[in-house]
């Protein structure tokens, strides 16, 4: 089995870590524009060959994990490319658009749209892990359109993954994912850069910093290269969301000014409500 | 060593767990006003004794460690009962407005200002965990104020717990745990609110949610009955950073209302910078 995966950092790699494991005929052959992350994917075992794309005609099963607009670029190219019985995935964390850019190519039963909620701050292939998609959500969008042949195949490997499936289609992916995700990264890294701007000069303050801290900023972390194709794509809902945590903090800074403490009160408490969710969400995930 | 503990949930439990480890002479006396987390604390050893305020006569070190409201309410009359060798040590997140309520008082040198950077979200004696305080950061107000010999006692209480000491201000330690702290609970708890608002309809939308929004909402399970004194207490520093925070997630809205993805980009980068500023943290705490 010959898997061919586009973009060997920390998505990429760490499925073709686990496919490795999983299946122990696959070939892992990978393909990065930056030919020292590539390097580095082979020094650490993440894939057995380097590659480029015109040898995607002697591919099995193609991933493409790299930031979301090039995803777009190259998807077309890719399937031009590759056989009829060659399935070819995408992991991105936009949906909408990737699906309109391929609607009619010829070979788009050959496509499936696919999203692996799991991820850490990091990037690179140094970043990859094993077991990374072990109990995670895989989110994916317009199935009907993938031949059934193939959408077995993406099961197959899901499954061995320990991924749970969940069936979605891509506009209500892309709303709800800029609910929670999207928006997370963005209150984090202003929240990075609130603290940056007034402490930058006192930088022994941020010792003070407790757990707290570092939980809520963990997401300023996060690659730009990745992060900005994705607010792009996904700019109607995103805007919409940071609209509505904007109010939210308005109005919040408001009871503060008003003395209006009681109500202060009542919002958090209505907020930890959170916690069933995140109960709920962990449960789901031990089914 | 007779040590009372006003309060014995996650804080107070913690220290009355830590300090009997250390001190194998110490008595631990629990103080709270709900009888049934006293009964609690007891039953799980984090106290010896249940008592109450009229017993602080026989204690040696008197901790506080209750919502910041109720501090300023009671320290003035456990100043009043303490013997004059006794250390009262408040352990709240908030200090100037502490310090300034017993500033005249005749046992001022028997009280010390301090702030552990060191909790959960959770809370209640349940929440007490050992060695919750090793490697972590003390802030200590105003020590020149406390009796020498009572700063000494202090000093090996923490030393023994395995907390590094930082002497400051109390306005100081109020203007920027606003940053470190209180901010993050805010932007915490508002994106809760947001994501539940827009989503509470659609529960099975939260499995959608990656260990990045766990993170980023962690702390809005935090009690309200901590939190709300804390804002109000340290409410124009709050109000500051809110503000700033405010204007930065308008201006990134504007920056992707206007298609300016190249600055979106630039922001994100320099914010990365938080990498080397929690790399920091670290270092410095295992130090």
């Amino acid at each position: 089995m010959n898997v061919f995966v586009i973009g060997t950092g920390l998505i990429g790699g760490s499925l073709a870590l686990d496919i490795q494991e999983a299946f122990k005929d696959a070939v892992i052959f990978g393909i990065d524009k930056d030919e020292e992350a590539l390097e580095h994917a082979k020094e650490l075992n993440i894939i057995h060959k380097k590659a480029s794309l015109s040898d995607l005609s002697i591919a099995d099963i193609v991933i493409i994990s790299i930031p979301v607009d090039i995803s777009i670029a190259i998807i077309s190219e890719v399937l031009d490319i590759v056989t009829d019985s060659c399935l070819v995935l995408d992991v991105g964390s936009t949906k909408e658009k990737i699906c309109n850019a391929i609607e009619n190519h010829p070979k788009r039963r050959n496509f499936l749209a696919t999203h692996p909620i799991a991820g850490t701050e990091f990037s690179g292939p140094k970043a990859a892990l094993k077991n990374l998609y072990k109990g995670k959500t895989n989110i994916i969008c317009e199935v009907e359109k993938t031949a059934f042949k193939l959408q077995e195949k993406a099961l197959e490997i899901f499954s061995k993954l320990g991924m749970r499936i969940r069936y979605m289609d891509a506009k209500s992916h892309d709303k709800h994912i800029a609910y929670v995700s999207h928006l997370s990264h963005i209150s984090s890294f202003m929240l990075g850069k609130t603290v940056i701007e007034k402490e930058k000069n006192e930088r022994d303050i941020f010792d003070m910093a407790g757990s707290g801290f570092t939980s809520t900023v963990r997401l300023a972390k996060s690659s730009p290269d990745m992060w900005t194709p994705i607010f792009k794509q996904n700019k109607e809902n995103v805007i919409e969301t940071l609209d509505e945590y904007i109010q939210n903090l308005l109005q919040f800074k408001k009871l503060m000014e008003e003395d209006n403490f009681s109500e202060i009160y009542t919002e958090m408490e209505n907020t930890n409500y959170i916690k069933q969710i995140l109960n709920g969400i962990k449960e789901v995930k031990l089914q």
